[in-house]
């Protein structure tokens, strides 16, 4: 019994101790574990099991716009890193370099890649040749390694699982045009399947990423206010292209550069996930994008036809294409509820012999636990009609909050007090020089998260230096 | 034209360079690309489409016998590498070094993994204590670094991907049930999906696993008569469990060591599709791993409703479960029938204006090259009947090739004389002292590929030194 009273104990509460309680959740729903090199988590089955539906459906919206999939080296030579300036400042002092192959020391230093846009441009310069080549819509699913001072589980680690996707093509415009379906890509996943909101918007010079002419992100709000950057689309222009010479021969057959883009999405987005649906209780994943949707636990399994029930029921559930599991261990029916709970599987049904008698079950929703009592022919329309409501509650819900939590503030003084008062979005007008985010950044620990797609006029001056106005934009605190 | 005549160009009969055939099939058929880190290969999307559907197909029977994946960190610390000392006097002369971090130089030295099992062990030591926790069937699909002198692409390269599967179980029984399951997953995966028949058999203790009690191989043969290790389970007791201390306790509440197995499979199985299967037009690929199946190609597509029909083709075979694809680009009939048969695309549909008024389309076998005129309602029955033939008949040939590739030696002088004229596995009875396996391989190049679970009586006596034989076992010159 002495595991058992370990796993139900209580974890700390959001309220009490946010971090607290995130770490709580990932370790005791046995998301991750760490492992002996510091920032490198280890992905366990439960964990794992989520980004498998994250890349199983991302990767099936990517291939219906056409892009395919690659395998590029995990090591990217120091000359081929320092190829494109901008880009090698901003990722040098952070890769991790390889300098001995068995027992002989490299002639050059390898970095384990950060990221690959160096690696797709050497492809790129020796494939495309003619404007026939393109457009090249390539994409990897893979790990990169960037070597952080403090980690956490899914939000910040040194190793972590990602996809970067990298086009080529012959103009500006189309480029752009992909940078922006990219960033719809991820949005539109983050609010139809994980039921998390966002804002969609471009970074500023400060923000966008080392060797981008523009970056563009998508933003969530976590549950206590902070935000999380969640995916990112990058449009290069052609500057990649001049570093590495990546040219064509256009319809005129005169020599063109590419026009370059990259985007990607990390296992980041999971604890975005845990972050936005959470509780007290643990883990609430949205049914969407749950592993196992359904648990089914017995009760008193030992007693006649109850088991033999269950299993039942869940061959049923899965034909009709529901995820379902049966936990017929030989735990107590309470400790089976909290591991569900803990774990945030959907849907609980339960059976005992009393409901065996009766010809029904109970279904319990998990996030809100509403019950419902059911006769056994219409498990399946109710399982399925319930987890549907579930989704676009969790949704909604998710909505509720990002919309209650975004402030505005017209002068740096009420823009001061909010960032210290109220956790959420700010959302003020700015002059566009980069003098004021820095300001706002030291003084008040809130970065510019995004100036959103859909524009606003608040007023007409910048809220921390009163000049006149550029663009509205978002600040918030973030992780 | 320029372009399409250096496609069209020939590339090199198998018959007269065998290994130079395999390279310019590997770049023409566009699967992979060299990159600028010596011995690491690019998969473009034609050769990383294959492996995905590996990927799809084999991960579905891992999981049939319970296996979860999981993702484990790239880096392995240097002490933890030295723990069992077998597997890091195997490993370690071949593995990548990392010394800094950013811009500072590792307290101690991390190695790119060039396999998880001390990974896995530490893992194990901190989630299994009780005899519930058991069996953990873990699995991941990554990659993994081993410094090579010569590579070839797929065959040997330093870095690859795979899967590793790595189990720990309560006792020695389920440990080698395991090890037998998971090679016989892989075999049937060859022969089934692959159309790749494999012999079965344990390593001898020369070749097995650095670190492995026992090993069992699958082990097929290419085209030119060599051997191609094409799939491992080990077996390792309670070895790796002793040294990193790896307990549980039993129902008696007696702490035990588990006993482990881990198990692999690598993109060097595609070579082996290539070796076994390709001809002097380019790759042929079986129907079941083909990440295109059929190819309708339109003949003068210029013509009112030829493209048309095509599409509609495309689509009628999409509904009906093919990948199918339609080549309208603006390129040559010739051209891109050439092409299909370079990617070894298992059918091509050919339709032209006379085809679109005799209501007809014709349909080409890859392999045989055999062609049928189909009246289009009858398209989808008769590829679907093709597809199912070629996959068998490609089995089928596979099959004759081996078959007709297995000698048998009495003593060492008819051994030397098969070795050094027929290429293909030789069959002997062996007295299993590794000074003959030693000789044998000095004196003639050829290799012990293993000890077939289907054992036969050849003989008495040790082909190699007349001494009593104890076991029958293949040998082989391999890649």
């Amino acid at each position: 019994m002495a595991k058992e009273k370990k796993f139900v104990e209580a974890i700390t509460p959001m309220a009490e101790d946010f971090a607290q309680w995130y770490t709580d959740v990932v370790k005791k729903a046995e998301l991750v574990e760490y492992s002996s090199i510091k920032g490198c988590m280890i992905l366990r089955p439960n964990g794992y099991a989520i980004w498998e539906n994250v890349m199983h459906q991302l990767d099936a919206k990517f291939k219906e716009t056409g892009v395919e999939n690659v395998s590029m080296p995990l090591f990217i030579p120091e000359s081929l890193l320092q190829k494109e300036k901008d880009h090698v400042a901003g990722f040098a002092p952070e890769v991790a370099w390889v300098t001995h192959g068995g027992n002989e020391k490299l002639q050059e230093r390898l970095c384990v890649r950060p990221t690959s846009e160096t690696l797709f441009c050497d492809l790129y310069k020796n494939i495309v040749q003619s404007h026939r080549d393109l457009p090249k819509l390539y994409n990897q699913w893979c790990s990169v390694v960037r070597w952080e001072k403090t980690t956490r589980p899914f939000l910040r680690t040194t190793e972590f699982l990602w996809q970067e996707g990298h086009t080529a093509h012959a103009t500006a415009e189309e480029a752009e045009e992909r940078t922006v379906l990219m960033l719809n890509v991820y949005a539109d996943f983050c609010e139809n399947v994980l039921a998390i909101p966002v804002i969609r918007g471009r970074k500023t010079d400060k923000e966008k990423f080392a060797g981008a002419h523009s970056t563009y992100t998508i933003e969530a709000l976590m549950h206590d206010g902070k935000a999380l950057q969640s995916g990112t689309s990058h449009n290069f222009g052609d500057g990649f292209a001049r570093a590495f010479g990546i040219q064509y021969s256009d319809k005129e057959n005169k020599l063109q550069y590419v026009h370059q883009t990259s985007w990607g999405l990390s296992t980041r987005i999971i604890g975005a996930i845990i972050m936005v649906h959470g509780d007290d209780s643990g883990l609430v994943l949205p049914p969407r994008i749950a592993p196992t949707q359904i648990m089914v636990i017995p009760i008193a399994q030992h007693k006649e036809g109850v088991t033999e029930k269950a299993l039942e029921l869940k061959e049923t559930l899965i034909k009709a294409g529901f995820k379902t599991k049966v936990d017929d261990t030989d735990k107590s029916p309470g400790w089976k509820f909290s591991e569900q709970e803990m774990r945030g599987i959907p849907l609980r049904i339960e059976i005992g012999p009393k409901d065996l008698e009766a010809g029904q079950a109970v279904l319990v929703r998990r996030d809100t636990r509403e019950k419902r009592v059911v006769p056994f022919e219409q498990v399946t329309a109710v399982a399925s009609a319930m987890l549907e409501q579930m989704q676009n509650d969790m949704l909604h819900r998710a909505k509720a909050h990002l919309e209650s939590h975004i402030y505005e503030a017209d002068d740096y003084e009420s823009f001061k007090e909010t960032v210290a008062t109220k956790p959420g979005f700010i959302k003020t007008m700015w002059c566009g020089d980069e003098a004021c985010e820095l300001k706002i950044k030291e003084e008040t620990g809130a970065t510019s998260r995004c100036m959103p797609f859909i524009q606003e006029h608040l007023g007409d001056t910048c809220v921390c230096c009163g000049r006149p106005a550029k663009v509205m934009i978002y600040w918030g605190k973030a992780y």
